[in-house]
């Protein structure tokens, strides 16, 4: 008999008919004997309604209120996943945050968990009761409802796994599990099955949508093994775990693309130390994210430095830049959102010499220009035009093999 | 300096522009310089969604469960009031039920309060802050959280304002106040300035829509004066509280129809001890909620009983009767649902002889019939045709000079 803990997504929950697919499949889990805890998200969109909502009555949005709005979400799905499984003579019981014994910080908006108390969890299970618990949420050490930001449940779901010692933890979403591309992008692109965490977070860094980094982050911190599945299909899906040593590597796991970003380059600027420092610490006072950063030192003491921001930040950093200018002896400033980054991610990477050359071969025998390189010992990433995404994503796809 | 509870209804709150309303209302209140508790019910018809989204999901529906689902309608509520509060500089903080401590039995749906802990609401009045209550919700014994029942946003409001000693308690409604009689079937119906607990009980009783007449039992209980006025208007409304009788008093208050029952008449039922008994024990078994009881002691040991229930039980009640009919010895079981209740309220028919005499001549110039007649001390109600409804009211309310 195992002990898993399986959280459902706002997608998975998004209606009635929705929930009563989840209970039928906690159903089927229980026949086979296993114990169940439940973690749930708010049903569907209600997060961005309730924020909308919230920015339609007030501007200042003071966080204890906040989170104490946002919360109600996934007190709601949690009490009607109750209902549905009750409806199946399986008796189960909600728990909010607090509950659940989830005490945090009083950051909020964006809580820590400081620690776990599980006994009412565990009383549940000892009563062969399934507990469901409000995803996202626990009570601050003010005694305040905090909510844990967004994607936090996965992180209660995975501190809860830990806490629980479970066999097993279970991300329900709207896919089923982490592929080797964007199959938008590639028809033959494959589900993995099985990938480890540093891979699957950087692939989540640059471009993948699903899981949030911070729940991969959290696994890998809690040391908690996670399958991502979907709760459509109730197919396997990807386990995500340390890094096997042992196991016999593919040498590239994915290829990812990411069009959401924007580069910036400054012309000529004198390349003697705080010219870096002085452009950074004025972006990120800010608050603007700062991806990739490309500079290379020169012979002559001038060079270029080129750096990638969200999108929605462009506008933004190119103001910025263009003010300190001057003052770091640059001679022009521009800003080029059409850019697309592909990277390659792989721990097979690391004792595997000539991916790079192979990467930038591929790229060049597709007459695709590379604008700017950075790496990581398990990432390769490259930025080239957005209009040659799709190509680029295809050709590194079929030359390292992945739909194999 | 007034310490005023101040509660929301849902049409009050009903939707961001409403909520910023009410926030700019408060604003008014704290510059007259009084400390203001507020009591914030779900928006609109949430808490009817919040039902039929369970109702969707689950037959069974548990109460701990249900009482989970429905109480983040008032957190939502609560939340948002406090944001709107925040952005015109009012500091103010949510509290939850549990929060507010109110500590409740386990029933839940229907949950009593065992004791309220004012503590943190007198904090943040102290610290010069508004405390926004969630109604309608308490912790109980059990730490589940738990619903008081559908107007428990009045029992809220009433016990804080019992619990702070505060100067009044005022229940803010889409009606400006309470009204002589209905007004949509009387135009010269005329708001009341004040009224006894009593009377306005009576009134409720039989069929005035406004307060709940929970909440006016639970201000009497508690000896909070009431002001039940308009969000809209935000006119002085109607006050109430105990009868005074010292002060001149009008011999009738009101003049209140309803039309929403229906009649059983039993004909011929044997006139022997166990015969009402044995009928209305099986009309309680099965929920049905019999109103007025109207059964004449005869000469011939053979008599007549007729009872009211609402429209929405005649069904059942009828076929219960039938069934019992024989062993009672009853000759015949009719059902009509053509009938209206008018009803006459007011402390000063005590002291009055002839408000019966009055109203049964009124009617009986407008060659309205009476069916059924039923008493207490400061109440006068009469079966009549529901075609009747609109003339007996008009009339009645014209015969005691009501809109003077």
């Amino acid at each position: 008999m195992a002990l898993i803990i399986q959280k459902f997504g706002g997608t998975s929950v998004t209606d009635a008919d929705r929930i009563r697919e989840v209970a039928d499949h906690i159903h089927r889990c229980k026949q086979r004997g296993d114990q169940i805890v439940l973690v749930i998200s708010a049903m569907g969109k209600e997060t961005d309604e309730l924020l909308t909502l919230a920015a339609a009555v007030s501007t200042t949005q003071p966080g204890r209120e906040r989170d104490m709005l946002i919360t109600t979400g996934e007190r709601k799905a949690c009490a009607l996943v109750c209902m549905a499984l009750h409806d199946m003579n399986i008796p189960a019981d909600s728990f909010t945050g607090s509950q659940a014994g989830f005490v945090t910080d009083t950051n909020h908006g964006n809580a820590k968990i400081l620690k776990i108390n599980p006994n009412r969890i565990q009383a549940a299970l000892n009563a062969d009761r399934v507990p469901v618990v409000a995803g996202s949420q626990g009570v601050s050490t003010a005694n305040d409802v905090t909510f844990l930001g967004r994607g936090g449940s996965d992180t209660t779901a995975v501190a809860l796994a830990s806490s629980l010692k479970a066999d097993a933890c279970e991300l329900y979403t709207d896919v089923s599990g982490v592929f080797t591309t964007d199959p938008r992008m590639c028809s033959n692109a494959r589900k993995l099955t099985n990938i480890s965490f540093d891979e699957l977070l950087e692939m989540t860094a640059v471009g993948c949508p699903k899981p949030a980094m911070r729940s991969v982050e959290v696994a890998q911190n809690y040391g908690v093994k996670l399958h991502i599945r979907s709760a459509f299909t109730w197919e396997q899906g990807t386990w995500v775990g340390k890094e096997e040593a042992s196991m016999e590597q593919p040498i590239i796991r994915s290829v990812i693309p990411d069009t959401s970003e924007a580069k910036i380059t400054v012309n000529r600027v004198a390349d003697r130390p705080g010219v870096a420092a002085a452009l950074f610490r004025e972006l990120a006072n800010a608050g603007v994210n700062v991806d990739m950063i490309v500079q290379n030192a020169s012979a002559d003491g001038i060079t270029d430095i080129s750096f990638t921001v969200p999108e929605t930040d462009v506008k933004l950093a190119h103001e910025i830049t263009q003010k300190l200018a001057t003052s770091i002896g640059a001679t022009n400033v521009t800003a080029d959102p059409e850019i697309a980054r592909i990277s390659l991610i792989g721990a097979g990477m690391k004792s595997h010499p000539g991916v790079a050359a192979t990467m930038f071969e591929t790229l060049s025998n597709n007459q695709i220009n590379i604008e700017m390189i950075s790496t990581s010992p398990i990432r390769i990433s490259c930025i080239i035009r957005q209009c040659d995404a799709v190509a680029a994503t295809q050709a590194l796809h079929d030359a390292f093999e992945l739909a194999q």
